[in-house]
């Protein structure tokens, strides 16, 4: 952190996110490599992300589930893409015992090695098309709508916290269908979930669109996201839905009767976000002191401040900022800090840098006026709000106000910084100065897209779902050839 | 399973438990020893023990936080007693790659193997108190109030489901103190927490008490305990709450400057709940029928059976169960259940088996009646409800009353089955016959309780808060020295 505590975005952007996240109290590095430690204020935002998403889950008819941890070695070879894709970033589990040491300390005792090791799950798809097996008979039992909010382990080299860490939390859908239409149009449907999710709540106005085949996830016939584009023009995927075909089902021989009694093997989905979520509405809102929230997945919606110099005054000030909170309580989030060892600066300063959306200050004269002194994070000058029978109505409109904002604007950043252009030689010049989505016509091509990559450092995030008919007629941007889809290039997290 | 599908508990109370759980399609054998699968309607049970359990840290100032599954090896020997309770039965990373074997699958890459194991976390004080050592400067920081719901492993030898899993699922709550009686209140608040639930939620009629030492939780100073009696007399540890001293703070050198400038190490406590609770719900309230739940956690509290036989009424039958359903959505968790390629005796059957509170009935004369024909899970003659204003009300109290029968009945069993004695032969005489509590006074001595269980199997559950008083002035009922404590031994999972 810089002396004033938070790097400016303009200077390095990478460590502002760092510094914001460190003001924020959000994560803390842990003592094993590339594994964070999520502290309160971090971990609240993700609870309001889980409750909200488990809601649009169970209302499109999910039930959650429990799978194990561990993974038998072997399941993770049935799925030969499944493999090449996870087998090179895993935890392995070969012991089940420690003994003492030689000089002290313990070491895992050589007598207690697992016959077969244990893979700490990168993803559940073997585990649960394994139980899948065991359950699914007939028609009768399909669909089958499963949804687990879990941990999971991949050894990833560069780690950064939400964005990238070796252990992290998420959500993964797993559903099996007795139709191809059916599971694609579940695939589609969970994007669609997602990317509501992600405008309604988060404010981020992700892009949803189909994976190239590069990026497709491994075992996936069909692998659909959405991308969101952060404050430096750099994409970051914020969740993927997968039609999975009939992979998993083949590899683990799930088959069901038909109605006419034939059996055919099952078709599949499954799609997850994590807790890089987080990283994505820090990225997406924040500013250069320091987190900005929006008001649906704060922790704090209203933190109330109240202010006395004479300690006459204290009880009067704190018995109408306890009426102000019993206003708003079950309306909003509302923190009375109540904390007398700290100067009212000092509380201003910690409540910014955590993100909160509203800040009332009350002191001697709002009380006199019945009324609170508001300040917004996302800016303006501060006002004042009347404590009368409209007060929580009013305090609601002002967090939908901030929550429509925050969207606005990153909207038309995004908008701004999405480039339609037909030349490479453009994008290549540009990349650089102007990171951002650049939307291209394409002649789909794994070769091309490498040596893009391999030049320009930017990758296809997606082909975008709303705009594919453009691409008729046009020719490819990089190749020349006639173009098979519209893409979008971007730098990517 | 027998051929009516559960054993009856009389026969084989073992096997009736695996039973309930089968056809209550709660878990499901994994392909890891002594792992389960959570199956939805059982993890629905533990979603809603969460949810209430959450709600009450909160109330008592909890947050939760989020920390690293796996621990670093050396961690664990740092707390000379927590490495003796743990190393023993641990899961250790060992490799981080998986590579392709000669003879094809795959197997761990030598060249992948991690300089110090990592221990998947059995319970997490080691890598918590690390971090607090980070977080903790000066007694403004204190109390710290955290809580964390997560999986750990335990590589437990004899497993059944819920009871003793290698993985389970729970939340455990860290926190530390400026002062020796702030931690033991602490550790006491929260096994009232525990208490309180079990009571109003699970319905069990724990009974709280201070473990003795030879069942103290490995580091602590003092475990307190919440004991269940379940159908068979066997007792059931069912949460428990421990008062860890200094020994954390010390291993890991957690200090704080007090007011007064000074340097001390931080006190502390730790407090759990699992799944197993789910385990101690089925065996507390369950019948030779099959799973009996508590309206509070029960998933779905009451369940609509449409019924025609002709299909001209099959319209008006299910637009009054919408009507139905509709009139209760928001007040109780209500499941239309529209299937039609199924009897209703087949639904009333299955909805039996997973123990829903209340099922409606719902044909052509019910609709004509403006009512419902009610059959409660717990017994009795079934009976109109006419679908009026109080419709919602009479429904909310029927649950209620459900709810007060499970606990007073449970009491009652309790109760029953406690065997206040004087004398051990006595005990041993009848615990063969009549497993349940017996209350007797004692004279604590590890070695002698050694004996006791060598000799008739009993432990200790635990020493009873309520009745600690009562001890003074008798003799042990083993040695016959003076009693320093009134403890319940019993038989237990």
């Amino acid at each position: 952190m810089s002396a004033q505590g938070i790097t400016p975005r303009a200077e390095d952007y990478s460590q502002w996110y760092l510094d914001v996240i460190a003001a924020g109290e959000l994560t803390d590095s842990a003592p094993v490599r590339g594994c964070m430690v999520i502290r309160p204020h971090g971990y609240a935002i993700w609870e309001a992300i889980q409750q909200d998403l488990d809601g649009r889950f169970k209302a499109t008819g999910h039930q959650n589930a429990y799978f194990p941890l561990f993974i038998p070695q072997s399941f993770l070879s049935k799925e030969a893409e499944h493999v090449e894709g996870f087998a090179k970033e895993c935890a392995l589990v070969t012991h089940h015992r420690l003994r003492s040491a030689e000089g002290g300390g313990v070491e895992p005792d050589p007598e207690a090695k697992l016959e077969e090791p244990l893979v700490v799950r990168p993803t559940s798809e073997t585990i649960i098309w394994h139980m899948y097996g065991k359950w699914i008979n007939s028609w009768r039992d399909l669909p089958l709508l499963i949804n687990q909010w879990a941990n999971v382990v991949r050894w990833e080299m560069r780690t950064r916290p939400f964005l990238r860490t070796a252990e992290f939390l998420w959500q993964e859908g797993h559903t099996a269908h007795a139709t191809t239409q059916e599971a694609e149009e579940e695939a589609l449907r969970m994007l669609g979930v997602y990317s509501d999710f992600a405008h309604e709540t988060l404010a981020i106005p992700v892009r949803p669109g189909v994976k190239s085949a590069t990026e497709r996830f491994a075992g996936a016939v069909e692998t659909y996201t959405i991308e969101g584009m952060m404050q430096n023009g750099w994409a970051l995927q914020a969740g993927t839905s997968h039609f999975l075909g009939q992979n998993f089902a083949k590899a683990f021989d799930v088959t069901f009767q038909n109605a006419d009694g034939d059996l055919e093997h099952v078709w599949a989905t499954s799609w997850g976000v994590s807790t890089r979520l987080v990283g994505a509405v820090i990225m997406t809102h924040s500013d250069d002191t320091g987190l900005v929230l929006p008001p649906k997945v704060a922790p704090i919606q209203v933190v109330l401040t109240p202010i006395w110099r004479k300690e006459k005054d204290k009880a009067e000030v704190m018995e109408f900022a306890q009426k102000v909170e019993e206003a708003l309580k079950g309306r909003v989030r509302v923190h009375l800090d109540a904390r007398d060892n700290m100067k009212p600066g000092a509380k201003y300063f910690e409540w910014e840098r955590k993100g909160v959306p509203l800040r009332f200050e009350i002191g001697p004269r709002d009380v006199a006026n019945n009324s609170v002194f508001c300040k917004k994070r996302i800016g303006g000058d501060k006002f004042g709000i009347v404590l009368d029978d409209g007060f929580a109505d009013r305090v609601v409109s002002e967090l939908d106000a901030i929550q429509d904002h925050l969207l606005a604007q990153a909207t038309a950043h995004r908008d701004a910084r999405t480039h339609e252009i037909d030349s490479y030689d453009a994008m290549k010049a540009q990349m650089d100065e102007e990171p951002g989505f650049y939307l291209v016509p394409w002649h789909d091509d794994d070769e091309t897209e490498r040596e893009i990559k391999d030049d320009c450092k930017a990758t296809i995030r997606c082909f975008p779902l709303d705009c594919q008919d453009q691409a008729a007629g046009k020719t490819c941007f990089y190749s020349g050839r006639p173009a098979t889809h519209m893409a979008i290039f971007a730098r990517a997290y």
